[in-house]
């Protein structure tokens, strides 16, 4: 029997932000809210001075009493690791509860669709931050061109999790870890597709680092875009069929592409074999272990040579800067190349207390109105409070949050497997979002 | 009952020498040898003109047929397709048969070393060219070096399926499909191990044609080499513990690796995602799509900037010849980044008539004795007679078959899963090759 609202899965570090949303909001409206994690300990803390709030031990795996707490909820909001996400959406859709997640939308979750719809069930994929709020944002403004007469013949849009200005002002890459580092060392591996001025454009790995697009962001600074892997999957959800270029990437600060391809050419970043030799090796062995030998020439010189660098340029001082040229033991037993790496960087790209991060999301739309040809830049900014309350917790979060209201006071009326693109959800979202400061600021030229 | 001697699976181009040669030997020695191979028509080529040959049709997904074929046999040759060896050698195992292909040593086949020895079972593998006369010469050598009091510090093996100097003089490449033609267009995925000058040092696909060693044998030309898989795994087998450098990898003409490269590079050797559009794609298209997208520059002039190359060089030269800046239409309706470039290059590179192969094998050893640095190179040369009886044919099979003569004839005595660098093998062997005009050519510096 149903007799409490929602049940949200999985309480890290993501989720703080969600859970003190949904219990603020639901706290007027008489609503109670169970968070479950394996750790009830991590769940305890989220709930901690909230009366409308339940923590309790939950596990996926153990599929009967995950169905009993399922059925005892009204819906669900998944924060688990993506590939449990059709373990819990298919108990969902058997006992008939909504199911929410920020977390790209899978074949499996997509062959749920038709049966959601005819239970009447909101299955809500990628209403996160990226995915999720530049779905929302580009949606907004390209519903607008479109309704104004325009046609759209292109549509680029990065997004970057950064550090804030004031934040480790020394650090040359300008980034550090607020999201699962073991992704940031492995990301763009796979291919990049995407579409310009009519052609279909692929990048491998091994390139995806040196094609970048130069982006400015008014008042903030020069940041580059890399190529995410499938831009094309979003043609048709976005309605853009017959537009001429589509892209979409990470952004990154300007002059990180070209020192973190250096990792990815020499093969730092492989995760697919055990490295020999690890546990006496200093970072300066690491990464001499992937150059040539060479019977004179330093590290520092033979990266030089190979990338075509100067020894006192900005890619040999990031390096330097995350001590990959110091004697300092690595401190691991053993590990593949990635492992290794995320152990080095995360020696200096760890939050320290009092650090902030920096959400940066840009997005341009190039269109012929009345034949003549426009374009509107826009972006979105967001800055986190301190190492806990990061932008990136506050920008995942708040979207799902606010849609799991709106689904719960009935203003929601679309069903099946679902991308934020609706304007019933966008409109909503981004108009509450402003109250949280974060707000796209539009350009047009 | 056994009633019959040498089962030979597999009948594919690969697979004549081999059998030409067993079928001889066997008729004045009374031995009866079975081919079996999915193809019938295939096995029965093969034996065509010979009394004591047998052809039969092989399946080895059909296991209880399989095992009473087996069962009829002394030792069973294996020519299947890799990943097929571990199914034909466990019935040998359980049936009491020797097995002998010119395969790696997988895990799953290493797993059966224990059991064969008790069963007094030679599974003797990596006995064709590379691997096989590369380890039997090479080993040959580095025996002779210990005997007489050497001390290895280095020891490098390259061997190359090449084309003879006469055989389509302007193809810049000097190269062409004389085995597996997908085999070739992935060539070097995975990660490179070896070790120099005592550090053990890794390369990514990425780098591994950027990274090649020169070498030069006497009187035929300038090559070049770029690095197998896994070099130190022979380490042990070899007996080189505590050698400086061990390096193993493939021969090119020089300068085809700076060209390859560039395919490389691009992404054109992926296999993991198809393709859209292929159906109407020309040459010229194909590699456009890996390139970034410029109002005016050529695709020509796109390349040479990524690579910093001239139009008018050897790099150009090499992919016009091959047809990539043509506008042919590629001809296949759908296909992987791989498929499509393998179609495209098959056009040039398939073997015509009169065509003649030519395999190139190189060593370097580097050794003290009574305390001065010495070196000896040595290489094999092997020229096809056309385009059926390549060298590849005859180098791949021909060691296999020799050892199957001397195994029947009990002059091995070698049990468990074995390569062969054991004297008792490489002796014969190479012996006998010469024979057939393949002989290592050594000389002292």
């Amino acid at each position: 029997m149903v007799h409490k609202d929602i049940l949200i899965l999985g309480a890290g570090r993501s989720s703080s932000t969600l859970i003190a949303y949904l219990l603020q909001k639901g706290g007027s409206r008489g609503w109670t809210i169970t968070v479950g994690d394996i750790s009830l300990a991590q769940a305890t803390e989220r709930i901690t001075g909230f009366t409308n709030g339940e923590a309790i031990e939950f596990n996926i795996e153990r599929k009967e009493e995950s169905r009993r707490i399922i059925q005892a909820h009204r819906l669900v909001v998944s924060l688990l690791p993506a590939h449990l996400h059709p373990s819990a959406a298919s108990i969902c859709l058997e006992e008939g509860k909504h199911f929410l997640t920020a977390s790209y939308v899978s074949d499996e979750m997509k062959g749920f669709d038709e049966q959601a719809k005819q239970k009447n069930l909101l299955f809500l994929n990628e209403c996160g931050l990226d995915p999720g709020i530049d779905h929302m944002s580009g949606m907004q403004v390209i519903d607008k061109i479109k309704n104004q007469g325009g046609i759209l013949t292109s549509f680029e849009s990065f997004t970057g999790g950064l550090i804030a200005p004031d934040t480790d002002p020394q650090n040359p890459w300008r980034y550090k870890f607020t999201w699962n580092p073991r992704n940031v060392v492995m990301a763009g591996q796979g291919t990049a597709k995407y579409l310009q001025e009519g052609q279909y454009k692929f990048i491998p790995y091994q390139r995806v680092f040196t094609r970048t697009t130069p982006v400015v962001v008014p008042g903030l600074g020069d940041y580059e875009g890399y190529a995410n892997r499938d831009s094309l999957k979003y043609l048709e959800t976005y309605g853009l069929q017959g537009i001429k270029t589509m892209l979409r990437g990470t952004l990154r600060n300007k002059g990180f592409c070209s020192a973190w391809n250096i990792l990815v050419q020499v093969g730092c970043c492989d995760d697919s074999y055990s490295m020999e030799g690890v546990g006496l090796m200093t970072h300066r062995d690491f990464l001499n272990s992937f150059l040539a030998y060479h019977p004179s020439n330093s590290i520092e010189e033979k990266i030089c040579k190979v990338f075509n660098l100067s020894l006192t340029g900005e890619e040999i001082n990031k390096l330097r800067w995350s001590g990959f040229f110091s004697d300092e033991l690595v401190g691991l037993p053993k590990g593949t190349p990635a492992q290794v790496l995320e152990h080095i960087l995360n020696k200096r790209w760890k939050l320290k207390q009092g650090d902030k991060d920096l959400i940066v999301m840009w997005h341009r739309f190039r269109f012929l109105k009345d034949d003549v040809q426009k374009e509107i830049q826009a972006h979105l900014i967001a800055t986190g409070e301190n190492e806990i309350n990061t932008a990136m917790a506050k920008t995942v979060g708040l979207p799902l949050a606010i849609v799991t209201r709106l689904l719960l006071e009935g203003k929601i009326k679309a069903r099946g497997v679902v991308i934020p693109v609706l304007k019933e959800i966008y409109d909503p979202v981004l108009e509450e979002l402003q109250e949280f400061g974060i707000r796209l600021n539009e350009e047009e030229f």
